[in-house]
């Protein structure tokens, strides 16, 4: 790498991540050779509809909105009404009940990760996450001195308790998961996730501190015949849940999303602290102001 | 810090930065003794003029366009037509033309220097500042591992080029100049460029390699009396420019600038592709989408 003028690490991921780029041209191919509407484009999560009605009456609506201030600087985790809004949503998903101070709207669900790993890794510690999982979670946890640690899922996808029990050491930060995941489409139920949540209590106690449990779960709306997510708050005090509008509303370019952390969390003034800190300093300042103020409407 | 759940380094900043808290503090309080519109607020660049009416109307058109993606995931660079109007906009201030390729959207000028520092910095390297400078700025290097260095500067705010010519060594990997520079008000005139210009070839020769030259610009269009600030693409090939529209719009709270590159930049193609592999990974992923067509918009 010497005297290349980029960093070696982002050279080196660029390296190593080019099959991705041969995925995208070799859908490009296909997609040429035998019609676009032939080949199923799985290589992101765009939606194929378009926004609900609702979205789109208060896109125009709010965007018509001349008050003095409302494209102003707020505060970094966003409007307080918005803020309110979402923890009531957090509280019928959830089953717990957070205030508005529990909750930072976010770029997305990834810029919610990324607050979340800049808030609480310190150089080396670990994020295990069951396998299958979403490619990106190596990038957001090395871009804090992070390490993602994948271990095995059973056969059927679900959670593999003892798989995870065993990664468990010193180093050991956080549980990552991901309901419905992405790719498996396995949705955690509500057993697995008591198991697991008794299994990082054990270890927390163990080892003098707490284990987080980060839920990515931009999906959660998104489940078919009947099934529901499970709530997750409502088993485990030290959960940090992450999400995003990008998925049920269509609209993942627009950017918006948030993290919402349980009301009892351990160390929860210096966490939400240090989350509005990561928030501005990583360069989001603050959720965009129009797509706050649009999905606080359309989720109440 | 033993015990505390959040990162080390997170719970120092916040104790290092109450400070801020503390002038904030201290302005609401001055706010309630005198009356808001005796103290003047210089805590936060949010502008007190409304958006211009372009931007309204920009907006409010946009916002009613339902054509399908229009709120879709896209390249990580933005949209490239917006990338086009933006890179007519840097070849009439900078005096080169660069083309759509050299353009990425970003959320404002904080998501941009962070995706440049992302994109450049391997461990320990180290960005120089003319004193005074925005003290975010310590934050953004350090996110990326890098190291700020604060060099002094003349009396009259100009830059001094002995001081900046003193400060480059092995590490040096970019100088970052503000103008107009928060907090001074000053312009770095073409004759400073220039000097300096000479001094990052020198050095970057002797060396043996790139020496970046970073621009911050978000306060370029607010000039008065006649002023203008000089180009600077046109001195130096190593050229990375950053600014947003949220003072010139006074839309800070939407999260919209964009990075440009020289087009005849030193390892242009790596650079490019680190800046967007930053910007996907850093949890931005792109810049949002409808401001992106709005200010492409209200640019051209």
């Amino acid at each position: 790498m010497a005297g290349i003028s980029i960093a070696d690490k982002m050279a080196n991921f660029m390296e190593s991540s080019s099959w991705i780029r041969k995925m995208f041209e070799e859908g490009a191919r296909l997609k040429k050779e035998h019609g676009a509407e032939k080949v199923c484009d799985f290589s992101l999560g765009n939606p194929d509809l378009p926004p609900p009605e609702a979205f789109q009456t208060a896109l125009e609506r709010i965007a018509s909105d001349r008050t003095p201030g409302v494209h102003s600087y707020m505060p970094n985790a966003g409007l307080p009404w918005v803020r309110e809004s979402i923890a009531e949503q957090v509280a019928r998903d959830h089953g717990v009940k957070p205030d508005a101070d529990d909750i930072v709207m976010t770029c997305g669900a990834a810029g919610g990760l990324n607050i979340i790993f800049k808030a609480i890794l310190n150089p080396g510690e670990e994020v295990i996450v069951p396998r299958p999982f979403f490619v990106e979670y190596h990038f957001y946890t090395d871009n804090h001195g992070g390490k993602l640690v994948p271990v095995r899922c059973n056969h059927d996808f679900s959670l593999d308790i003892d798989a995870i029990k065993d990664a468990i050491d010193e180093r050991t930060k956080a549980v990552l998961i991901n309901s419905p995941n992405n790719p498996s489409g396995v949705i955690y139920q509500d057993d697995s996730i008591k198991e697991l949540v008794q299994v990082l209590q054990e270890a927390g106690q163990k080892l003098g501190r707490t284990i987080f449990l980060i839920s990515d779960e931009p999906y959660r709306k998104l489940v078919f015949s009947g099934n529901t997510v499970p709530p997750l708050m409502k088993h485990y005090a030290n959960t940090i849940v992450t999400t995003s509008f990008s998925k049920d509303l269509s609209i993942p370019g627009e950017r918006i999303g948030y993290v919402a952390v349980h009301p009892e969390i351990t160390d929860r003034g210096p966490l939400l602290g240090a989350l509005n800190l990561a928030n501005r300093i990583l360069g989001f300042v603050n959720a965009p102001a129009l797509m706050q103020r649009v999905v606080a409407e359309v989720a109440s």
